[in-house]
């Protein structure tokens, strides 16, 4: 079967060998071949489904939390959400209009880790990864919480069981990820354009309801949680805006997602993110509007989609089910395509070696198996923590997005600027993208910088006004975790380092090879370690640890009739250690060994046939290897004798 | 420094290696040379003192868990506890006498395993040892909360805390016997005495106080806590008795340390075991005489020996205190009987290879430091689990002992059958001691005979009547340790069987090492690696396992500059499996091998300097190691490579 290659002395051999089928194959389906990675591209309609349920199901908490903050200061002051909600929009149209230029920039995919890394070096591209990365586990976290709100909020008594039913919609979404989705596949189209369609009717039917008078209030409205009021304040306002811009995190999707699209990949990526935008930004001042209207309340209990659709539908019919199925799908989603995101972008962070490697491994579905599960299980553990509340997490959630946000749109401003100073023809090829002279470059930058100072701004908004509700846990952990990005990134450097052949020169030749083989007692095992040890080397010494005089004379005994004149060295051990005395021992040999001359250990292994049974035996072979792994040149040579 | 023994090859060296000091020395003491081991005989007023600490601390829990059971009936027949403490003063000395015997034929130490071993064969031996053990612990679990039952009733406050308080006092005696503890020294002689002489003194002054008609009755004693009464009956009176017997557990210990004493031994030992049956005898019909007779009642709350006390001294006064006192030091000294006893029986049937090799080891401190720490962590379990309630735990209690009381007695009588039946001056050497023509044999095994019949019914009466109240748990356990101590048995017998060198014929030499060498690069460590596996061979395949084309074909022009002419062959592995296509590659040459061929897998091993650091790689050496154990004739030769 084996090959040969065109150079001599390589061989090639191709593998006939099928993955055994197993009790995850079963969970997470048949392994693929790496062969079998699908390459699709997927136009508009369908791009916006794919990439838009992170932002557009944000409407589903934005304006509850916005209103969450300002009832702080009594009902009356719920009217002012529908100008944070307006502000909110405006911001929206800055990231939106600074976006669709990075679309056009980076075609290969231009997320903030890859545009920051190209033009703010290494530091700033780390802090968007840590800050992205955060995002991530936070937008499953929130949209899982968000989603089982509102069936809570259809289903009252399930209310105690949320915690649980979060974590195995977690799971599941794990497992399904683990399984691989085909991001390209219509059938995400469905629940986003159900979700569309639902939504707009409510809002549009709401509106006109309102239009003609008929708009009700919200009947037994959930009791207001907040007690202490505070008087209304600009920092009240602020921190009302601050939880709003949950709302606009989606927004880096499609430019993460640019490659997906079909030809002309960037322009059909950009009319889908103008497209996302207008929706988004109906919706939320739709959704604000009629909140304020219906006098909806923000609670736990009820979301406050439950309560303007109640309201609007008279009750809890089949219309209003739609729109609480509607909306925790595209919630579920959202979530899911965070399972895509971090894993790709944990992928793309430990290639440049600064996450550990593993995360660039595709498990046996073709998927990046670490990131998912690592994405799953720290999810959980939030919404764990903040028992699926919504209002907990959001002072987690947005300062991150707005710090890769910010640091994104510096980047490009930066890029606009190197474009500017190019001349015309002249090309400068990046990591992520190649730079070409541009004339509208000022304008260009101009766009980008207000993006990233509206942005910048934002963030400080946001860790100063919801520092002490949790923004403090992100602001302590982002720098954090880019130490320990920078800290592994020094190890791969150092190792990369050591094992470099640049001015390797190779050692000289072996010429003596010393082995030592330590034996508990002689019987088979040993023997047959023995018969090995003797085909690598004429130097043998065999050593005994004992602890016991009277074994000892027992083991030389036996060493004469079977020990094959070969030397045995008897290593008192008063205090009855079991491997020190052995490596003092090769300490004292390793002190006047020749540079040439090398040592090897030979240990006999038992390996018994059940695995429990390995309790009733010291394991001594283990701690020895574990103890010989340090040390410097000796090679540890084991000769596993299986029993039954 | 190493020395030549007489046969030829054979070497000693002598350790000058001193054990570093660590935080275990630090807290257990500096380790112990197997030459410090003490030998040191003690006297009969010692001997007393260290042996009976289980048997007399029991005064301080039985009158009261006999009181515990007949209170269902109702206060009244509390009366009853005294003809119950009678009954089982009678059993004691059934027992005394029958023990007297064994140590008289048993010297050198006659424990039930020992004797049940000798005379009856391996299943009553190890059925003798499961009971034993589990006894020690529950020594341990009942010794310990009665202690603090006696605390507590000094101290109300520390109520709550009793279970943390009695798992603190385990912990304690667990390090202070991994220390070890000169079992011998005269320092144990003070508590006992100090025990007898304060509980003499207080039921003498109780009986003085009842004759003169100055004896009152217990001030505020605890509330009832039995709500539901039952008629008196039979049952009750038997299940009343054997929580009682609860009290003559403890009169093994002397037979066990028979070694211990001065010459003439079991003379000594002997009049020792009248001593105590007699002090034991008085005590608990004194203390059961003044429970009735002051009307205490027994709870969870006080002690009976509290109220007692109390009602005796007039309040708790210094006399009450020094009664607590030397009741708690008593318990604590029996807890710690059990520490020495457990071990030392593990090790003994450890060595007969019914239970892990290690419980025979000794550690740094010359003690068997697996049985201590095994013993220490179950009682603590069971004092958790039974919130240090001595009435949960009687239940499990004597069943144990008494069944093993009746193996230990009718393995005696089977030993004077077989005594009776030797010529005199003939001499039968057993494992355990040394059987002779005895002209009494008849008179004595029906001494034996009855003891064992009579503790045979109270194992039975026991396990009837408690066991739902949790005799259940031993009943189920016992069997299930024997089995366990069977498999057991049945892996060593097996393990000696397949190393066994008898019939060994020595294979023949072997002629060619085929050595195959698994890389994941080209680099330092490989490079290194090859150096060695080329002392031991010429035949060297260096292999890859590769799941991306591109990569292969950099390491072929790597391999081709760096190689030095050695066969690479690159395995495919479309499935991204990173050690299944090496071990399908192995079978295939495997197949094709010749009988005096070896094959050798070099596996290069990275070992980092931090051990965090493990965890940025993916370690497929451990992988493969792990895998390749289990393939026969497979020799594995792992060559470290340390980076920093």
């Amino acid at each position: 079967m084996t090959t040969a290659s065109k150079i001599p002395g390589v061989f090639r051999r191709p593998s006939t060998l099928k993955p055994s089928i197993s009790w995850h194959s079963w969970m997470i389906g048949r392994p693929l071949a790496s062969a079998d990675a699908p390459h699709q591209t997927i136009g508009k309609l369908v791009g916006l489904a794919v990439f838009s349920s992170d932002a557009l199901s944000s409407v589903a908490y934005g304006p509850q939390e916005i209103m969450f903050v300002l009832a702080a200061a009594g009902i009356g002051t719920l009217g002012l959400s529908l100008p944070v909600a307006l502000a909110i929009v405006v911001l929206l149209s800055i990231l939106t209009f600074s976006y669709e230029q990075t679309i056009h920039a980076y075609p290969g995919g231009g997320g903030a880790y890859i545009v920051a890394r190209d033009n703010l070096g290494e530091l700033p591209a780390q802090i968007a990864a840590s800050a992205l990365l955060t995002d991530y586990v936070l937008t499953v976290a929130v949209s899982i919480s968000s989603g089982v709100a509102q069936i809570v909020s259809a289903f009252p008594d399930l209310f105690s069981y949320r915690v649980i039913i979060a974590v195995a919609m977690v799971m599941l979404i794990m497992i399904i990820n683990l399984r691989g989705v085909k991001e390209s596949g219509s059938i995400f189209a469905i629940p986003t354009y159900f979700f569309l369609g639902v939504t707009f009717f409510t809002v549009i039917t709401g509106i006109i309801q309102y239009l003609t008078g008929s708009l009700e209030l919200v009947a037994n409205p959930p009791a207001l949680e907040t007690t202490v009021l505070q008087p209304l304040s600009i920092l009240l306002i602020l921190r009302a805006f601050a939880n709003g811009t949950a709302s606009v995190t989606g927004v880096e999707a499609i430019s993460n997602g640019i490659p997906a699209f079909k030809e002309p990949r960037s322009r059909n990526a950009g009319i889908t993110l103008l497209w996302m935008a207008g929706l988004l930004g109906s919706l939320l001042l739709g959704i604000t509007f009629l909140a304020v209207h219906t006098g909806a309340l923000p609670a736990e209990s009820e979301t406050v989609i439950s309560q303007i659709a109640r309201t609007i539908y008279g009750g809890r019919g089949l219309l209003y089910l739609a729109v609480i199925s509607a909306t925790t799908v595209i919630l579920v989603m959202a979530a899911n395509t965070a399972y895509a995101d971090f894993p790709r972008l944990g992928a793309l962070v430990a290639s440049d070696g600064f996450l550990p490697r593993q995360l660039t491994f595709r498990g046996s579905r073709l998927v990046f198996s670490y990131g998912i599960i690592s994405l799953g299980m720290i999810s959980s553990l939030l919404i764990i923590i903040f028992q699926a509340s919504v209002t907990s997490l959001i002072p987690l959630y947005a300062i991150g997005v707005f710090l890769s946000f910010s640091l994104s749109q510096a980047g490009m401003a930066r890029r606009w600027w190197k474009s500017g100073h190019l001349k015309p023809g002249e090309e400068l090829v990046e990591q992520g993208s190649t730079v070409r002279h541009d004339k509208g470059w000022l304008h260009k930058m101009i766009i980008n910088g207000f993006g990233s100072f509206c942005t910048a701004v934002v963030t400080i908004v946001f860790a100063v006004t919801k520092f002490k509700d949790g923004a403090w846990v992100v602001v302590l952990l982002t720098p954090l975790l880019v130490i320990g990005f920078l800290v592994i990134h020094h190890h791969y450097k150092s190792l990369a380092r050591q094992l470099s052949l640049t001015n390797y020169e190779p050692r000289s030749t072996i010429q003596r090879n010393r082995v030592i083989m330590p034996i508990s007692g002689v019987h088979r095992g040993t023997l047959e370690a023995l018969r090995f040890a003797r085909t690598i080397s004429n130097d043998i010494t065999v050593v005994n640890i004992s602890a016991d005089p009277e074994e000892a004379q027992r083991l030389e005994a036996k060493w004469q009739q079977w020990g094959d004149g070969i030397r045995l060295v008897i290593l008192d051990s008063p205090y009855r250690l079991m491997i020190e005395p052995l490596l003092d021992y090769l300490a004292e040999i390793t002190k006047v060994r020749k540079p040439n001359e090398m040592i090897t250990v030979v240990v006999p292994h038992f390996v018994p046939k059940h695995a429990w049974t390995n309790l009733l035996h010291t394991r001594t072979a283990n701690l020895l290897r574990h103890a010989l792994l340090h040390r410097d040149d000796i090679v540890i040579m084991e000769v596993p004798y299986q029993v039954k």
